[in-house]
Formats: structure tokens, C-alpha cells, sequence
């Protein structure tokens, strides 16, 4: 079980910016996921994994592919109150679910270092 | 009302690294928290603050605060699946709170950039 966050890099947002956008995706994600495949990402310990995207599009793809294939995910529109303008879409969560399911929809994205 | 997390910085966490650890301390905070207070924060923007300490030291002083103030709060232990050992503290989630109050725990803590 893990969830993935996908961070869009062409924002070049900050290490703390990116950060907030990610914990909007994460909590945003987990309130829409199955409770048994909560509780059971939590026991495996709640893994998350950050990966990233470099344009809008390519996380629209991304949240098609999720949707398809029935995983909860949650899109992060940013309040821009700080470096972004308003309304821009930072990151997009995805899961928790089964590892299989999610590298359906993830696989090819490369780790955010 | 807001939710805080104190990154520890002198571990030298890439971007990627630093969400993951920002997102478990969320969840983590969130789930100790009054679920009234949770619902108006959520309808306020769930706003959610990154701030940065340079010592494990003064983590621990912070999570003390926060106790000391019965802010709900969650300190992050790393899996250490990679960039540091396993067992690292590294950030601690606070609230979300009304911001009086979160302020006098977190107050002179400087944002992540």
C-alpha cells in the first residue's frame, strides 16, 4: 500500500511551498480513500512517495488515469498567498491504495529529489 | 486556525524528501485533533504553515510548547528507506489550532523557503 503525491517541478516552488501543496494533497487524498485500505497503509506504515511532473498537462493525464482506474485522488488548487498566482494547480494526490493499482497509474514518473 | 510543521533542516532533506516527512506529520497532527476544530479549519482553507528548526534540540523544546499549551502535535520517526538512518526525528506537526494559540508554541520560528 503506499500513496503518491505528484508535485508539478515547473512552478519551481519552494522547498516549504512545496511542502504545504503536498500536505494538502495527502490529507485531501486519505479523506477520500476506502477506510479498510486506510487502515491497512497505516499498519504497513503509511507510506507516501513524492514524484513529479513537469507541466499542467501531463497531471491532468495523470488524474485521468486515476479515475479510470477508481483510485481516490485530490487535485491542489493553491490559495496563492505566497509565491504562486491564486487558483494555480500545484499537485495532486493519489491513494492510499494497493501498490499495484497505484503504479498503474504512476509508473512511469521519476522520484522529486 | 492552522496547522504548523517544524522541519528540522539540518538534515539537508531534498524537496522531495522533506514533503514526505511535512505530510506524515500532517496526517499524523490531524488525527489527534478535536474534530470541531478540524471543521473549522477545513472550512477556513486548511491553511497550513512550514516553519524550519536547525537542531533536533529545539524540535523537542517546540513539542514540550505545544504539550505544555495541549496543542494536539505529532513528531515524525523516518522509516529511513532513504537519504538518512532509520530512526531520525524529523518535523513535528502542530494543530491545526486557533492561531493564538498555535503562535505561542510556534512563535519565533522562521518559514521554510
Amino acid at each position: 500500500m503506499k500513496q503518491v503525491i505528484v508535485i508539478r517541478t515547473d512552478l519551481k516552488m519552494s522547498k516549504g511551498k512545496t511542502a504545504a501543496q503536498a500536505c494538502h494533497a495527502c490529507l485531501g487524498s486519505y479523506k477520500k480513500a476506502d477506510s479498510s485500505k486506510i487502515r491497512t497503509w497505516e499498519m504497513d506504515g503509511a507510506k507516501k512517495v513524492i514524484v513529479k511532473v513537469s507541466t499542467l498537462e501531463e497531471l491532468f493525464q495523470i488524474k485521468e488515469i486515476a479515475k479510470k482506474n477508481n483510485v481516490p485522488n485530490f487535485m491542489v488548487k493553491d490559495a496563492g498567498r505566497t509565491e504562486i498566482p491564486s487558483g494555480t494547480i500545484t499537485c495532486l494526490g493519489i491513494g492510499p491504495d494497493n501498490d499495484d493499482i497505484i503504479d498503474k497509474v504512476t509508473q512511469d514518473l521519476k522520484l522529486l529529489s
